[in-house]
């Protein structure tokens, strides 16, 4: 996996001055600009701009030509996280405090809007490198991509607030689509295909795939979420249970349980969030030890890990063999192959 | 003022339907759309939309090409409010509970995001009816608008974070020129004549029209704020008090204050919103009386209406006499005289 890690480390140091471009030279620092940096410091490996370029050189095109959209990519994931913080009531990302608990929810929800608009700003630079048509093309893209993300976290909030204890296992691979596969897999994958092959190439061919990667993704991130190493994790191990956050885990359980189990699982997700006591999370362990309900999340997430494997080969059949095919195979199992 | 009121009408009859069909057919509806919905038709007048199709159709440019980009200015303008009250927390928007209050910070942040990117999908059928080209130079405008006001909005919250009591005048009057100006007047007024004239015209000579004409407005709106009629204004008589909102009428307090009233204030305001008394706020609007603070507020608010109304005439002066331009001599006069 070195040679993994290098590549997404090239592709970081290819995307990072243009999202540091952006913040150079502006006004307001300490509420504003500075705050920005500091999120996109701590951003993670660079999933989305890396599928994102592997993509366009896959199909023969050139990698600078995808650098503008790989960095709105960045940029825009980054202004989710800040956001869904606040949305989620979590408490830490990457092992430090979210921005809204260091710095308070006003600055913290302009923040995130200066980060959505200034990856707005980024697919602008398209416009030099592919030329105004297309550069809406990619425009197109972005739209689907952020309402489809904006809908999937208003069914998420929506479930929690109105303590939905019926959701089934569809219901979640439908909110996984919509949160997560679009913007984290389908979407750079069909950008990164566009700019390589024009307008006329037929980009349908990424659903599939970025689906099966992204709910393997999601689902495994879930099951991390309560058995993982908090140190690894870098967030509370345990807090999607405390944030009532509806997951396959839960969907899983919530057919399972009956009689008063099922009533007192109803009761402790509709107390709000500080209302929960340590004891009754220790007893959500207990359930879902007693019906497995991890286990069948692990499963699953192995089962669609592999089918999006196989998947690949039917997306990328028309991308000749080569170091950039072979990274995409690298990052697909890399990233469904996250360790516990 | 009536024919004004018809055509400001005439202009959300034309607006309204291309936002509704931003929302059509799309799902979640309770968590998502529905919210999105409500807070569309709790729209105000239309300034801002009305102000581009007017200044397109005075430079002799066709209304329906500047659907499109009034239809988003309108959008974000409604994204921004959903956002703003939650960061200043403010309880009233439009004589009803803020969108936060009625539906919780989580969803409220998610509404506010999808509000600012179906301002972007608006900006994708500018294509079909100025081109690509220009549909780029219209998202130039959009992406300095959008920095600018979010940059404002961080130096505001950053001012009433840390306390700052020692803004200036001329601090007050940049915040404004940024988080009110260019989206409110100066922008809308570009937008227009950029697609009325084409990309080589010169657009640099709204921004001190738009200035003056936001500055008064802004002014007017903070006096208003605290000795408004609450039922026209519609929103809490005071409220920038309580939440410590920096004002012209502050920062011509704060230079006259001195010894024991300036440690006072500074007490008064370092404290948070939830804690300040009604005392406090009611001692407040006697140091206001005392130094005339809202009088000199309201008198730079004349000044620069007619400053405003006189510029227009430079601004404008490309564009034949005529009932476009009578209107935006009427909408320059109503914005700034509304009552108090």
């Amino acid at each position: 996996m070195r040679a993994l890690e290098d590549r997404l480390g090239a592709v970081r140091a290819l995307v990072a001055p243009r999202l540091q471009a952006a913040l150079a030279d502006r006004e307001p620092r300490a509420h504003l600009y500075d705050l920005i940096a500091r999120a996109l410091e701590r951003a993670g490996k660079g999933l989305r701009p890396s599928l994102c370029i592997a993509t366009t050189r896959a199909f023969g095109g050139d990698e600078a030509h995808a650098v503008p959209s790989a960095a709105a990519l960045e940029m825009l994931h980054n202004a989710f996280l800040v956001h869904d913080d606040i949305e989620d009531g979590s408490e830490r990302r990457r092992d430090q405090p979210a921005m809204y608990v260091e710095h308070g929810v006003p600055l913290a929800v302009n923040v995130g809007d200066a980060m959505q608009a200034l990856s707005l700003r980024m697919l602008k630079d398209n416009v030099k490198v592919v030329g105004p048509e297309v550069a809406w093309r990619i425009v197109d893209e972005f739209d689907h991509m952020l309402m489809q993300s904006l809908e999937g976290q208003a069914m998420e909030l929506g479930w929690v607030r109105d303590n939905d204890c019926s959701i089934t296992d569809d219901d979640y691979l439908l909110l996984v689509l919509k949160k997560t596969c679009w913007y984290s897999f389908i979407h750079p994958c069909r950008i990164g295909a566009l700019i390589a092959r024009g307008p006329g190439y037929d980009l349908g061919r990424f659903d599939r795939f970025g689906f099966l990667l992204g709910a393997a993704f999601q689902i495994q991130d879930d099951v991390l979420n309560l058995i993982g190493d908090g140190k690894k994790y870098g967030k509370e191990i345990g807090g999607d249970l405390w944030e009532g956050k509806r997951t396959l885990i839960l969907s899983h359980l919530f057919r399972q349980v009956t009689g008063t189990d099922a009533a007192r699982l109803r009761d402790v997700f509709a107390k709000p969030r500080d209302r929960r006591l340590p004891r009754e999370i220790g007893w959500l362990y207990e359930l879902l030890a007693q019906h497995r309900s991890i286990d069948f999340a692990r499963d699953a997430a192995a089962r669609l890990a592999s089918a999006a494997l196989q998947e690949m080969e039917t997306a990328y059949a028309d991308a000749p063999e080569g170091e950039d095919k072979d990274f995409i195979r690298n990052l697909v199992r890399y990233t469904v192959e996250r360790s516990v």
